[in-house]
């Protein structure tokens, strides 16, 4: 492992930075299934499931059968855990539901801001080996407290045309309203332009590999919103003596585990803690089923030693972490001053695994240095903000005289002219 | 002008689309630029200020006695009426503050919900015939309210190296920290990247001309966040027997005089309204100063006759335009109802340049089909939201087996680990 003492000032930024990613050779390959998907629809979705997933899907969409059946082979146990996480999320995501913001500015010009649902969305759940359902918990539950018309669900079908059992039970007690056996660029795809068999929709959800994070990209150029850039998630850590090394450690490999590409880090002001960690790391990996990703990614990270908080608190401020864990005397110190993290961890007993699935805070965060200018999925990612203003005669008469001098300076005559006429009107 | 009778809803998305942008040939420029810029920082902005705006600037940053002169040189009921607006934008978007959203979710589950301010921003405002100073109040009043500690001002120079006296007033007067004489891409390409004059941004906000809208598009794909997409502008007014001829038309007309590509559409349930609109504003388009542009808006608009508000409703919904204004005895209606639109603005007393100006709401909206998917500029948006969450020892031996159960059944054993230990741990 890498340990850095004191590292100057001038050199962060080079010892912060993250993996480049090439994208320009996905990039051609991207845009061609575009271009087939937007011309001939569900011939080249099916087209491409085979090529790509290896299955010939003659229903795209899953039936209530195979919704009963995925709802039967879930242990009761898992049932309840997965209850419990939508509990949480329920409850946290409900709280920030907001009112209506209604304002007289001048007596008579009524404006207030309303939040409305984005109609239609779509949720993308990554296949594979590691199902994602606690993503569709994430997801689908605040679209539906939001209000959100149609919640359509696409995730890739394995060998047997199938989706994961638990996604599939995630999905329906979440209330997705359509759940669609395709994935991968064609997904990504078919929810931009629509096909007969998926809806086209406003807004794209949900993590995914190189393929669909630069299809999201590109689906960006087409009208439709995305969640958020992607990047290799990140987790960094701030530590003292009043820490648990092995806590730590736990958590820095939970961030390993995800992939080779996974950013670890550790600041701390304390040598001793440093290196005990990095002796515990070393025995807890050992027993892990993902030792070779988590092996590969801890290679890469970075143990930090640095003389004060102040000087930890502006390292991560520039860092910007996706997940932030505060194991620190002072932690009400970075709790206050942080100014860019996605989610953040307070104390020995709260590992960041807790928020990616069941504190009740949500895991999709903005990696990749975007907690600077990124919000993470939150209620209001599946909002929209209008306004609306009301003026009385009374209203009009008030500013009407500020608008026609602000229009004429701006040189923008009918602007002014549609309150002149308004005025003149009110004078006869 | 086009007037439409009854289309079916089947030819509602051709009826209603937008004009089609080629932006190709341009981006090659843009790119070009971008990388000049990265590599040779000040140089490349001077040298490109010399091309497009046809002035050497000697120092890039506008001083205290070019304010001062640019006060001075503002007529007393100018500064009144940018201050009656600023006071307006200010109660309006100081309303929209939230406060820290709080719950435990499980005891012993504390999960947070705090909005921090993008440390960092940029705002664009062209220069040119129109100065938009009323885009620096809709810009850096939300900012300083937010609290962001950079806000960096660009506008290009004039012919003498100067930015326009009204754009340095409001600057002034709305707390901007920097302002700077460059514009266009090279602009937007300096605050991207960071040169020795220009400060790089988290976030950019603001209008521009095709260069600037790809230049902003470009600036995402190097970790800078924008407003919005940008398209031509957009007004959509709904209007029946009890709406004013004139007023509709003039308002009309104000949205026309933005730019040949301006998009002017009448939804009416009265044919002899749309009649006497369509001659209103053959009357008032004679006196415009920018007639030419007017009247090539004006062509493109469309006046739509449908026979009940109902259908109204469900044709401007899928329009989603960016200004909808709302001239009609069931008002209420269409306020309840409308689910896509920026802006709206109701009854026959608010046009709509008083939200361009000083109502208060904010005029940088989502334009181009965007209202479906975004929302206009408000606090929020130079805001991002961050999650906490503080576990005890009884919080985690709640939660706990859940996130142990979910995250073995997603094949994340590491994640298990970091919960498991803490749960042993506890009951020693």
């Amino acid at each position: 492992m890498n340990k850095i003492y004191n590292p100057k000032p001038e050199t962060w930024s080079i010892l912060l930075e993250r993996p480049t990613k090439t994208v320009d050779d996905i990039e051609a390959t991207v845009k061609e299934i575009f271009k087939e998907v937007q011309k001939k629809g569900d011939e080249a979705i099916t087209k491409y499931t085979s090529l790509f997933d290896g299955v010939a899907v003659a229903n795209l969409e899953v039936t209530a059968e195979e919704i009963n059946e995925a709802i039967a082979s879930i242990p009761q146990e898992l049932q309840d855990a997965i209850q419990l996480a939508k509990s949480n999320i329920e409850k946290f995501h409900t709280a920030q539901k907001t009112t209506r913001v209604s304002v007289e500015t001048t007596p008579g010009v009524a404006c207030w801001q309303e939040k409305r649902p984005i109609q239609k969305i779509g949720l993308y759940i990554p296949g594979g080996t590691a199902p994602l359902f606690s993503t569709v918990l994430m997801l689908a539950v605040p679209a539906n407290i939001a209000g959100c018309k149609e919640i359509v669900l696409c995730s890739p079908p394995d060998k047997k045309g199938k989706i994961n059992p638990a996604i599939l039970y995630a999905a329906q007690l979440c209330g997705v309203t359509k759940i669609l056996k395709v994935g991968g660029i064609q997904a990504i795809a078919g929810l931009t332009f629509g096909t007969a068999a998926i809806p086209k929709v406003y807004k794209i959800f949900g993590p995914g590999n190189q393929f669909v994070t630069v299809a999201k990209q590109l689906a960006t150029q087409f009208g439709v919103a995305i969640d958020m850039p992607a990047g290799p998630s990140e987790l960094l850590v701030v530590a003292d003596d009043t820490a648990v090394p092995a806590f730590v450690a736990s958590d820095l490999l939970s961030q390993a585990e995800h992939g080779t590409d996974s950013q670890v880090i550790l600041v701390s002001t304390s040598k001793e803690l440093i290196d005990t960690v990095e002796t515990e790391i070393q025995t807890q990996l050992e027993v892990l089923p993902r030792k070779a990703i988590a092996t590969k990614a801890i290679e890469n990270s970075k143990l930090i030693y640095v003389e004060n908080d102040q000087i930890a608190l502006d390292l991560i401020d520039e860092y910007g972490p996706e997940h932030f864990i505060i194991c620190a005397k002072n932690e009400d110190f970075y709790v206050n001053n942080i100014g860019n993290a996605g989610s953040v961890f307070i104390g020995n007993y709260t590992p960041e695994s807790a928020g990616d699935y069941a504190s009740g805070t949500n895991h999709t965060l903005p990696t990749n240095g975007y907690a600077k200018n990124y919000s993470g999925v939150n209620l209001d990612s599946f909002l929209k903000s209008m306004t609306f203003q009301k003026i009385t005669a009374e209203g009009i008469q008030n500013i009407g005289p500020a608008i026609e001098l602000m229009a004429e300076a701006e040189g923008l005559q009918a602007h002014k002219n549609a309150v002149t006429l308004r005025l003149k009107d009110l004078k006869i």
